[in-house]
């Protein structure tokens, strides 16, 4: 038995992105999941996702701090966006640390969340606390943190494929482009028609053209890591498939860059990085290779003027986009290794 | 312009099977559409249906009585269960011609239908004159019918699968197995968790195990067809597909009968039927060669003590098993080509 | 029976692009298909594609110049590249219409066709005499034509995408990029293990990153329609859907342009064409409104700055991209009414 | 380093299976994979299957029995039905442990071998040395056995749903249908048109009806579990899945069994059982939850004649009915965790 070992609490267990973190916590071997919760569900896991026969007794129970506070040491909050600011606040003041998968801890002004989320920040005092957890460019302040501010999946694919360009030249850098690809489940657990499966079998589109609230996350970190504004154009499309993420990502540069340069400045980036890998020369990133796990397969590409830069990015949209990066934070944040429960 | 072509209305206009009956009449040659209707949807058709773009300018209308019988001959009812029933007797006591796509007449017993639709009956008066609209076995009554019950997506499969050792050698007969695939659509268009992609792709289950609300209504047209009572055992199951039936049976016979005697036997029985194909011997239909189209395809093997029948019964659900097999109808009650907008 | 209609031949049955010119033949009033051939497949037609069983008595032949030229009027070829140049010319000689299907006869320059194609060109001389089959652009020189190079999948969305903006604009452009996605029917029908079931389910990735064979087709014709020289950035994709061709293209303009402008130009430009619909405002198109008909579906947006331009084209690769585009030429060259056997 | 742990061999790793015995044995901390090999692709791991990308060194082999001896303790066989019988002889005369996961020496009748597998089988002499790898049934011979025939994925299915009925009451049972569906990896990795996803997706079918290979071997060991002669009527379709099998088998008994009987029947009978979950009354198994994984989830229905008892079982059909079972029973024979690596 476990008991000894690190406590963690799911909150939105009957969402994707709770069920994911549960399940990946479930194979970790350094902590404990003693408390799962959700807001309108509640019952044996078993009965909730039939997934866990047999490997679990925990009973999912309406969410209630005290109850979180008495039987955990870290909390994951896999809460729809403008949920969880509504408790991350408690949580910290309690003690716990934190790891917020939604978006509500992401963007650093309350102006910019409520023109893309619609709605007023209520725990603005938090957002300074909160780090960034994309552990390939945050890693240092990833292991002091006690508030961690999960990356969109977009995002995630979108700045670990650009970091490598925007850290070394991104002055150069005339236009972004991010054509991004998305399986179902990103769009969450809704009884909503347009997610019915007869509406998205056999189907393709794309939506939310240059106006995804992903876009903002993007232009703020990368910005930040080239240190002068930088703004990319932003399509996002749904795939027909359930899980994964696959965006295709145009740069203009007006300093030519071969292939090989490109390529040597991409894999000595992430020599050290467990979870992203950059492909060899001629292959191309897929999917399949990169769902069910936490890693950021990347491939690339130039054009003969050498001007244009192709470079696709694919995740695991509830994984290295969600749940597994969870983790990887709180590997970091608790001193595991930062593998462990992931590969 | 088809101006003095039979008017037809469709109601229920933004469920699966309404699209469909719309799209088929669209490309009918001797009807217009000429008043459409939903429950809760209003707005031009190619705003509900984007695939009617430049094709219709019609407007879907809040379903009003008056506003129906003023402007249509005949009326497709694509309307849920149980709402079928509060419309369709007033309609046909305006005069028209009434297809009723739900399950409402089916069962000649309101007792039968209260146990398995859990609703009571509310016009029982009208059951008696609703004709099952199998065209393959009723067509003498469809012709001179106003009143259609058109038939279950399952039940046609099984029926028009089972019809020819039925009708010539029930008495044989000791056990009858169907073991039922469906695609989604077959379920509807409802914002229900359990039809959302994420839950249905990649994933096969059972479903109403030996309790599925077509069972009595294949019992009633297979026994009535017999002359004596027979049972089935019905297991449905959910395709990760949109449309497409098929259905697997396993007849048991005190008789033994040989392959050959067997297609002999479906293919007379089926001869002069535009819609049923009997495949070659050694040929299995499959779902693909359906979709899309009013045919049923019938494949056969026995097994080597010759005692147990196996029919495979492919038909898509939303055309054979609901929208095309009512322009069947359509066609056989106002007199036109029996395949006419069909092929 | 159609027995003074016109006489086709489809030649390349087994393929995909074979089978739905055979199809939407057979529902055309104005044709009757007279002669199916293939390279290496023989028998009857609803053997090789049993959905056509009961449809058609046909028996496919071993491909062979004088009975083609014995039994039709006018020739489909649906063959591979490098094929339909060994043939088309003698069929040609014998005065029959020919449409190809394949890229044989799309490009304008050998050298170019050698390089993308990698065979030397083995007609040279027919390839002025083919017109490109693009009815919106070309319809003219269609009407007069008597060989026809249809158009590649990807280029009939790309060039419908682009060709209002070409058409009064082009000087003003800075940069094309085409992000483009099709479903796995396009690679035809091969025994490959890359086109197994197992390798694209759940599946998606980038192939043919900046260097696939219909980029310079694509090039060469908005050049024509230019006046002057333009290059595309093209990158393909696979989805993992049997048919559909989404293009997200991003053009960036010097000038700017509104939304609405954009919109007025796009409806004006297409107002009489029947197959191109131009989507409302804030509506997108999807596969799934364009599979199985010959709609080119467009969608339109504009960035804040109003210089990047995203348009968004599908269609059915096997339809408005394959054989629904080699009716509709056929319906033009013959006098037929341009939508017959397509709506 | 895995440096003293127990050398592992996967030959066939082009394949699915092979593969997936790879990445098993990847995860399991008992073991080192210490050579692999294919018959006709050779080459590093991560170029054949590029979700080993920095995971794994390895390269592929061409076979060869030298080497395997050199470097292996055990070895898994993921070579297509008649070339296992071809090395395994000779591996096990090294003093290898072996693990098949091919036909070859299931069935313990080489003529019955041959009738249904259309060769001769070349190693007769150690059919009969050979456990059947199906450990709910057989742990006490697996733990002392050297060479496992690894059950087939059908049979897994099937045989862990009859067991309790036929361990107990398999005199009063008259009739077995099994109707069941499995993903398309099952039918391997070849470069077949009828596996290509346009062939496949939107589609279902029966395939060998009544006439399927797992046939025999189901009989086979249900018919020694029961110590009397017992036939299954076996049908197979094509599911447009990956991974994954259900089945629904249809018993007839003289005997009426309740359900709730029934239930405490299977509960008891799998009790101590890690893999097989017997589903609560009510809850049907779903391939979902069984993917990836190597459980076997059963689901439980009765008649209201309490004569026809309907099981469904599902499993991954590469976990439980290929690799993961090839795992759980090199567990057992090598004294690991039974679970290990698999949980």
């Amino acid at each position: 038995m476990k008991t000894d070992m690190m406590r963690c609490a799911v909150v939105g267990l009957s969402g994707y992105t709770g069920r994911e973190v549960f399940s990946l916590l479930l194979n970790h071997s350094g902590v404990r999941v003693n408390y799962v919760a959700a807001q309108n569900t509640v019952g044996p896991v078993s009965s909730i996702w039939p997934e866990f026969l047999n490997r679990t007794t925990l009973v999912c129970q309406q969410f209630n701090i005290k109850e979180v506070t008495k039987n955990s040491d870290i909390v994951f909050l896999a809460l729809p966006h403008t949920e969880s600011m509504k408790v991350a606040g408690a949580l910290l003041k309690a003690g716990l640390k934190v790891i917020d998968l939604s978006a509500d801890y992401r963007l650093k002004s309350t102006k910019t969340y409520q023109a893309w989320y619609g709605h007023k920040h209520v725990d603005p005092k938090n957002i300074s606390k909160a780090v960034y957890g994309l552990p390939e460019l945050f890693r240092q302040k990833i292991k002091k943190a006690n508030f961690i501010a999960n990356p969109g999946c977009y995002p995630t694919a979108a700045i670990l494929g650009l970091a490598p360009l925007i850290a070394t030249r991104s002055k150069s850098i005339t236009s972004i482009i991010i054509d991004a690809k998305s399986g179902v489940s990103g769009a969450g657990r809704k009884a909503s028609v347009n997610l019915l499966f007869s509406e998205l079998t056999d189907n393709f589109k794309a939506y939310k053209v240059l106006c995804h609230q992903h876009a903002p996350e993007i232009d703020q970190y990368i910005s930040s890591l080239a240190g002068h504004d930088l703004k990319v154009n932003f399509v996002a499309h749904l795939l027909p498939i359930e899980r994964g993420i696959l965006e295709t990502i145009y740069v203009q540069s007006k300093l030519p860059i071969t292939l090989s340069q490109l390529h040597v400045l991409y894999s000595k980036f992430y020599k050290t990085e467990s979870f992203v890998r950059v492909h060899p020369l001629g292959s191309q990133p897929e999917i399949k290779n990169v769902a069910y796990t936490n890693f950021c397969d990347i491939g690339l590409a130039v054009s003969q003027d050498k001007k244009t830069i192709v470079i696709t990015s694919a995740i695991d949209n509830l994984v290295k986009g969600a749940a597994g990066q969870a983790v990887q934070n709180m590997n970091i944040m608790c001193g595991f290794n930062e593998i462990e429960g992931l590969i």
